[in-house]
């Protein structure tokens, strides 16, 4: 048995939610809580001093890119990942596996692994579950996941099944290669599209791998909410209770508070990032797009219960002029402020569960969420 | 006799350097120093959270592109520039008088003022010496400049002559149009192209009208170095030394240490800012490229000596990946490391002379930026 890093401190009783604490390498991660995206070892447009001011715990980064550009072995050499990024926590590697779905076109798939047309200069790439296993290990990865098909969708039910065996084989291959002795923690991926049985099953099979924790990918693909709500749910029901579960690329802030309901620990989403860059910013009250001519002369913050950077210092009629005339530091300020949105929703679920008051934290955020 | 805000602290004997206090109404600015171009109320890629760190103690804005946007009357409504931007010390504005030259294909010169075709729309905008400093007192800069001719290099010797003249019209306008009385500083501008008797003539005309500081504007416009030397002595032969004296666009490191040995107080230049988002940095050993290839593999910082947050969080090679890549975060951290890098010229100036150390300062810098 891999020992189990996690550790769950409190429950809600009505739901699934749980509060717990993640052990990597690179210290404590105190769940649940969001991973901002560092895609190429930066998360877009802030520094590791805007991250930690913001409470992110773990940042994201992702094999394939990295494996191009510089290249894993570089990375080793600088001392891994972390240093490289001046990042002083754990970083969470994805495989590689989203880019078989988000650069389908480019990309040749076969029972041994992917091969890739590098989308920096065309050369050729070959990932396989090994080879992902191995660039994660040399990149210092606290967290590896296991190289997976993210299935489109949407997918038949045999398109999805033939694609969550695949799956399954090259998570198998992964735990093989994997060293438990090194620092690094191995995560399997449960495939099964928007079939729940399938899901289950998937999860089910990876769980008998017996891997220190779990993620359920191929979400957010533009599925309606209910079917990701019953592939969670599904995903969830095979999976084994005490071991951390990460929900890949999700989502909008009710994806998170509804995906904490079901039991979730980690998440990860560009969405805060990339919208930020696009002048839509998050509130409680709701999204806020700041080239809105009604923020024109709006002395007041982008959301007054927002202790961050962006909302203690700038106005949205600064931050609406810094966006209309392209200034670069706008993507930081706004970037700063999505973030810190996204995390003070899952760190405030946390202090909910560790006060046993999460029905009432859920209720009124979901309101708020959802309002009008 | 307007009163003078400068006082100056330390002279070094051998030669017209000098340290000294520039009280403003939002407080002292130690001189010699440099000022961050923040042209449309930010510093491109900065926050003002960066400025302070990197030591900025003042911050240059410009008049003509706040006017035309956001509008001079809207800042002010949002309680003035500082507070726009949220940078808590004072700010410089410059007139507009150096988009006489930069926009001269789409503006039309009279005596009355200077008719702009706005760069954002096309729509017509007129700025006179009355409407410059009348927007200036909107913004609430705590030092406005007196809007001038910027006389383009090369001009024949009767075109500097009548170029001149209009500035100190203009001056003479600005000044009467100017509130003593209120919290901003008004500097008249020297001008004179590269003609040193002009460049004296002007100098005295304008220090007749007793402004609480000067400029010498017109230079760094592709003029050689010994020209630029020559038409600052002859500028500064005719202010007065006891008022503070700023040197409008200047320059390379070697530029600033140059002007300071020459009695230079203050200086503003978009080089460090502009080049740092062009991948160049600068270092006491030379500036670096930092995309040529031998970065590939440096753990070593930009400059070793320097304290800032780039220097102590990241590696050349990061930093070369990041600007590889386009990635949104390298032109902040350039930024921070070329700015904390001029500030540090002209506070290690300053050190030097408040110790008596000036000409040891000034011949090992200057060798070190010479050499090779």
């Amino acid at each position: 048995m891999s020992p189990n890093p996690f550790a769950i401190v409190a429950t809600d009783p009505a739901s699934a939610a749980r509060a717990g604490v993640l052990q990597t390498a690179r210290g404590p991660v105190l769940t649940p809580t969001f991973m901002p995206v560092g895609t190429r070892a930066s998360v877009k447009a802030v520094g590791p001093d805007d991250l930690r001011a913001v409470g992110a715990q773990i940042v994201l980064a992702n094999t394939y890119h990295l494996a191009l550009r510089p290249g894993a072995e570089l990375i080793r050499s600088l001392g891994g990942v972390q240093r490289f990024m001046g990042w002083d926590g754990p970083v969470l590697t994805d495989s590689g596996g989203y880019q078989v779905y988000s650069l389908r076109d480019t990309r040749q798939m076969s029972p041994e692994g992917i091969r890739f047309a590098s989308v920096y200069d065309g050369s050729k790439f070959f990932l396989s579950p090994e080879k992902a296993v191995e660039a994660q290990t040399a990149l210092g990865s606290d967290i590896m996941m296991c190289l997976d098909e993210c299935t489109p969708y949407p997918a038949t039910e045999r398109e999805a099944q033939i694609s969550m065996d695949l799956t399954f084989k090259w998570a198998e291959r992964s735990r093989a290669s994997w060293d438990e002795r090194g620092p690094g923690l191995l995560f399997g991926i449960a495939q099964g599209s928007f079939y729940p049985k399938l899901r289950t099953e998937s999860a089910q099979a990876l769980a008998s791998l017996d891997f220190p924790g779990y993620a359920a990918g191929g979400l957010a693909l533009g599925e309606p909410p209910a079917a990701r709500r019953e592939a969670i749910a599904a995903s969830f029901l095979g999976l084994p209770e005490l071991k951390p579960r990460y929900l890949m690329g999700l989502g909008t802030p009710l994806d998170l508070l509804e995906g904490i309901k079901m039991g979730a620990d980690l998440f990860d989403c560009v969405m805060p990032s990339r919208n930020a860059r696009n002048g839509q910013l998050f509130t409680a009250r709701g999204k806020i797009n700041i080239d809105n001519s009604r923020h024109r002369d709006d002395s007041g913050p982008v959301d007054p219960n927002c202790p961050c950077y962006c909302c203690r210092t700038f106005s949205r009629a600064y931050l609406r002029h810094l966006h209309r005339n392209r200034e670069p530091l706008f993507p930081r300020l706004a970037t700063i402020h999505n973030l810190s949105f996204y995390l003070s929703i899952v760190h405030g679920a946390r202090e909910s569960l560790l006060k046993g008051e999460f029905p009432c934290y859920y209720k009124e955020l979901y309101e708020a969420l959802t309002q009008r």
